[in-house]
């Protein structure tokens, strides 16, 4: 986005210096694979939110450079632990960082980034470090527990879509909430305006992750980066899967059921079959319901914020540009 | 000790209830093997000496009890880890975390007790959370930068005994002069004498380890927890082995080599005829001799501390208990 160039050249510079920093350390079986997975790239929306979280307040983005450089060092610990976790072959179409070396050094290497996150957030000003640390810490651990919810959910008979909302917003959305924040923190915005940002990151979250899932049963072929359908085929319980259980009849459950754990039935069948029960149910349209109502949360969040009213307007532009995908 | 049973009491109590909050804490998947693994006990070395390091001062100790808290649960972290990369079945004679439940949990538990020491640290005075966040996550870093260090001289050809001096004081030193600077830090303590007590516990922790190597030896079979000689069965390379390596003539050197690689010894005559190689070099005397000058700078440092002169006096005795076992 045209308003936010400036600030990404701010943040790519400092990830740029981050990288060389940790390339030129030692041991390098430890800070390689940390350099690796920084450099993956990804969109870099938490610590471009958290110079937004201070430029909103008029203040200098540089002072909360830190902060942001410490989201994204955490996103990416997160990242590598995860991918271990779910035995996952690529991350962003690169070979992941226990594939490409091993499980030893990705375990290492990922705690080595998660303690250089909480070592680079100690650069901030020291007024500022007290504040940020609570936050921070408060949420990566909620990002773990969201994280261990989701391996529940693999194997746990009965998910309400309750649980399902608190999962998502444990594991992806206070982190984003948490990156807003730091940036007021860092702008000695008030404890009142730290809020409202907050929230506002966390509902665009929760709706972000809705549409997700969406958008993986019902993107266009083409332009959808990964396979359509590959939440069905692997029974993921997404919203709208937990939702067709919560709707669905008898015969319907029967029906979804045998789709889910049959072994006679092709993927392209089952992804086709499930699909048109969603139809029937409506849970597409259900699903977008529930991502509206907490972008309009998102966005009365934002209304009540006392910040610079143009730089208000490029952020509500900025999360309706990230939500707006073609579902 | 008579002189910390005060210090203890405060200790273990703030423990105890660090526990019972981890018990309580959702999702059990995660804070149950936190618990578990803080509740196998230990020596408590490093939160004990962060209250010293307070109280040192005559300052409430009181006043250190969050920093001592997060260096025990980051201790503990390490712990959950380190036996996964060891793939270790026991720890203190108990089941560890990922044979007790599996890797994943004990994968993403130690995460959450990593996260869950900063977030503790978080909870000292802010006056002093800037400093102590410094310190901690500096050492942190160090902490895993040791680790992968030790798992580098598993497959690494030449490993001096400068290396190793090096690989120990991360791994393991590191950790104790922070501990005591942490107390010192939350009472206000001159930066020198700061440094003083960081020194002091480094060079303590160095002088432990290499002793911790020659009581694998030569320990008295009855009095030792575990088997003797179990580092020469598994060629660990410890400061004896490194050292032989360094002072053996060709012919010893090709004994050596033999003794390490052949599959035709056992055990048994595998650690006695390594023994009895040390004892021809004399490697014995001379980790003894290293381990002294270690504690020598220790001492050193003590003494140029301007603290309490009978606490100071505790804090010898103590260290003095901690490194004088029969070797």
């Amino acid at each position: 986005m045209q308003a936010y160039s400036s600030l990404f050249q701010i943040l790519n510079k400092a990830i740029e210096e981050q990288q060389n920093s940790l390339n030129s350390s030692s041991p390098k079986e430890m800070y390689e694979p940390m350099s690796y997975i920084v450099g993956l790239g990804g969109k870099r929306v938490r610590p471009l939110l958290t110079l937004v979280g201070c430029d909103i307040f008029d203040t200098n983005p540089n002072d909360a450079i830190h902060a942001a450089l410490a989201v994204e060092l955490f996103h990416n610990f997160s990242l590598i632990h995860d991918d271990i976790l779910d035995n996952a072959p690529l991350r962003r179409g690169n070979t992941t960082v226990h594939e490409k070396w091993n499980h030893n050094i990705a375990l290492l290497s990922g705690d080595g980034m998660m303690v250089k996150a909480f070592d680079v957030l100690g650069k901030s000003n020291p007024e500022h470090v007290a504040k940020l640390l609570k936050l921070f810490a408060k949420t990566g651990l909620e990002v773990c527990e969201g994280q261990q919810y989701d391996m529940n959910f693999e194997t746990q008979e009965h998910v309400s879509v309750q649980d399902y909302i608190h999962m998502i917003t444990y594991k992806t959305a206070v982190l984003l909430g948490c990156s807003l924040q730091m940036g007021a923190i860092c702008a000695n915005a008030s404890e009142e305006n730290q809020k409202h940002l907050y929230e506002f990151g966390e509902h665009v979250g929760i709706a972000f992750q809705i549409l997700d899932d969406v958008l993986d049963v019902y993107a266009d072929d083409e332009k959808f980066g990964k396979q359509v359908g590959g939440d069905i085929i692997s029974n993921k319980k997404t919203f709208m899967l937990l939702d067709a259980f919560e709707l669905a009849n008898e015969e319907q459950t029967k029906e979804l059921n045998h789709l889910l754990y049959s072994k006679e039935i092709s993927s392209n069948d089952k992804v086709k079959q499930v699909t048109a029960l969603y139809n029937t149910l409506g849970v597409r349209e259900l699903a977008i319901k529930e991502a509206n109502k907490h972008t309009d949360i998102a966005l009365k969040h934002l209304e009540e914020l006392k910040a610079n009213p143009s730089k208000k307007k490029d952020l509500k532009e900025f999360a309706l540009h990230l939500l707006n995908r073609e579902v």
